[in-house]
């Protein structure tokens, strides 16, 4: 069964992270989750992200606002690929965030989404498991089935109201 | 032998995808490049990105400036991880392809990279494929084992270079 | 009968597409709306937009949020003026919109108008059709002679307030 | 014949422009072109714009920077569709020209392209054109056509030089 | 009696405007308020700018938002000195207003303070009065003067809730 | 004779300042010049700002980049009208000192120009003394004439030079 | 006793301040409170800053929005560290504060951090204070441990609420 | 002899970071120097921050561009106070660096000078040693008076030139 972490800097992120939760439980996928701040545990950090691989984690999922080093920091340990979701906090409406985590230097890539994207963490995370497990391949493509779905059925609501207007 | 698929949006953007050719090849990674517009080109983009998987494309590299739509629209036809290098132009400063890129809606995810981050893409690419190459992920603690080796030695370098100053 | 289509990336910015729709109400443009999200749908998108000259359709206005490549998507697939609504969404205050959709490549304009700036969409939509049908040039001109009687009672509303304060 | 304006702001804006006016041209479009300061000459901005109808012209296309007043204070004056170019001037890197451009109150749009993005704005014009005279609507397919073609080109060229990265 | 004319692009902006107007009168300033439109009521600004100074009118204040034409086109048609209040409005945080009303080029200054900065713009016209009414300048002094105490006020206030926190 | 004090924060902005005192001196201002830094030289600007009525200066032209401080320091000591030239520097595009200019507190406005904008500075500051000297006011609408004029030759230069096009 | 000065521009300032004063006061440092404008009180921002090491002060902490001058003033009048805290005010999400605060010229810094960020001036100002007082050391790793330990029980409590998603 | 260590993310920034070293001599300084990447080697990073106190380092200056992490990573591991110097680097004119530095999260300051600011990051650090060595403060005064001088002479040399404008 494919394994991802998913590590948000502070426990207030969670709301913001759960739609990343709920995706991954909807294609199966063990989730391992972790409050983890890279600048108040830093032995934590280098600890999780080291041991990640060995613990059988392929996927780190990240989540952090403000000068947003979470995702970096892990990325900085491993090898394993390292999602990055920018938390928009109170103040400079996430551009601090996404700064600060996509503008990463060369040799240590961070695969941003947007600014609490974290739905699309998890369905970027579920691609990259699929290039190994290819059910997963089959439920990506349910689920984009499905998009298509709701879109349709939102132009046929949209037909009703128009004439409300 | 894995396979990974270099899309720009236009022949002027290849001194920018450049050094992910060159990532890429340092990995032995078997590379297809194409200029496809999303705008010029709709149909290509669409043939090409509806038929990557069975073409043996497992993961997607995307290069664009400006308003970048390119990597939003490849991903729209595939469940392939898509990687997206946001392309600085000659005005904005890059902000407007990073935020074209990044800010994708739900369900249809763009792995974002620093402006201009080619190098980045690669590596990013070359550790989604390692969960199923496991050569790869050796290469890749290879790689960071040589940057490792490059800081250290221009730290050294630095401890001449001080007393000049 | 002049025909418009108001087309928008999601059924959540049909209140800021609204406006839009009730001003080509007032100049009895024919409407055509729908749902079509560029990411999620891109083949209703393409059979949409290359279908669009055939279905009589003469304008096509467009209204997406965040990384909004609808507007462009469209203009990939027909040749009739494309007019874009930049869609605020809940974070980088409609930013990312305006330039995802403002700062198309050569070849292919989208006609931007103010971020969330539907009513204008609709006025420009119509201001096209006018080099056509000659009586909405007309229409347009009451149009302005209303905007300058209800400036000029907001200025005589005004002096009787100034004294209040 | 068809009759676009092309006006801008200052003759330093002319190299800005120069892209539209050939653009103009390939599609034998007739040009009125005119240096027109919004600040500085705007009883000439007046009579232009109050008369353009009346002398023929069909689409305005505006070029401006910095506080780029011209296209609103041209569309003020008529009820001919006004295209607005941002141009890039020596701070700001055009942002400030976009946003006096773009975001235009209820009741007056600007239709605004690309920073410096005279092609487009040209292309825009002719598009509008094209709802009236057919046979524009057939030179804009060729236009597309021309573009594919080219794309197909570059992407051609790109076989050949991948190798030598 | 030294006037000074205080005028807005629409009646919503009153509420930004209306410490402008408080201010003057506390300085006994004769205020003309008009609503005018830059591009709803273009004849009304050009009326009223050009016959501003023949009306006795000696420093003019705008408010706009969005794409704030006003003050520039006001400027355009007379030589006093006029200044421009940046309204934020919906979208863009006011950054949007301040770019167009600030960034004028050169020969037609528009004075710009603070975004929403009305006491400011009226404390900037008392300072330009004063320059030829002098009993304007003590009352400057004086409102200095007050302000220096209202700040000793307030400190000495925060001495006693300091030992609350 | 009326009377401008120039004040830059670094000898580095005289060739930012120059267009400022040339125009001041086409209108036969007698002009005060000064380097004063508001953070290296504190007193200075307080001695300064506190003589300057005394000095027979009217209106004081302030020019500073970066945290640009220096027309908020004279503005604390002064009630004449402090006008602010925003200097580009080599970071944030002058994005820095221009808020860091326009965005002043309650009671203390600098009047702010245009990034660079030394020109518009200067003719702000003899719009203001011609409230008090009639004869600038003569003279401002000379200046005017003359920007129309050379508007208009720019526009007949364009005649021709658009059919090399 | 170490002795630190926390100085807001206004006492509306006091609610963002509060946690920089909570902090500082579990390190029992010694605090003195003022609200000093820098443009409406310059003179006491002069003589307090001038007298400030006479007085035993150690350290300066400043609060300011907007054009956030305080804590360059300060900084010009003393050779004591001076932090600035960015607020944020109404407009601009703080970042005019930011600029204001951040940018300042060679040879007079202000120890910038984060908007809003009261209470990490004050542990800024304790680490310097560290480097004088031993015992300050010891308190500031044990302030470091007990935000380890809050980290973990915030990743024990996710532990309960992850499954419950 | 006070100690302060000076580390930079690459040996390219060494230019920036520069004159922060000749400034440290001037005060006969110790330095430490370091290229330390937080990313590449995140193991020499924590040793050497955790290690920082005990080899009697009392300040750490640190410089880094992009999603600059670097001081964020060295003030994790340690209680030293810890400056940092924003690198404008070829995107983003800065903004980057910025705010990954100065947005740090309650608890772990980093004390953000201007972009490119490294002589201020020198003299911060030696005014945080100053309040431990007296000598110190003696010097910074006697900087500052040069600073004056500095400026003085600036405003002498103008007198001469501001007659051949």
């Amino acid at each position: 069964m494919p394994k991802v972490a998913v590590v948000m800097g502070s426990i207030s992120d969670l709301s913001v992270v759960e739609p990343a939760i709920k995706t991954l439980k909807k294609f199966h996928i063990e989730i391992i989750a972790h409050v983890i701040s890279a600048h108040r545990t830093p032995d934590l950090a280098h600890t999780f992200a080291a041991g990640a691989e060995e613990a059988g984690i392929e996927v780190i999922i990240t989540a952090a606002g403000k000068a947003a080093h979470l995702g970096g920091v892990i990325a900085a340990y491993t090898t394993l690929p390292v999602i990055g979701i920018p938390v928009k906090s109170s103040t400079m409406d996430g551009l601090d965030s996404l700064l600060s985590i996509v503008q990463m230097p060369g040799g240590i890539p961070v695969a941003t989404v947007a600014i609490n994207g974290a739905e699309n963490a998890a369905i970027l995370a579920v691609q990259m498991l699929a290039l190994k497990y290819p059910e997963l391949s089959k439920k990506l493509k349910a689920y984009k089935a499905d998009m298509v779905r709701s879109v349709q059925k939102a132009d046929a609501d949209l037909q009703t109201k128009i004439d409300e207007i």
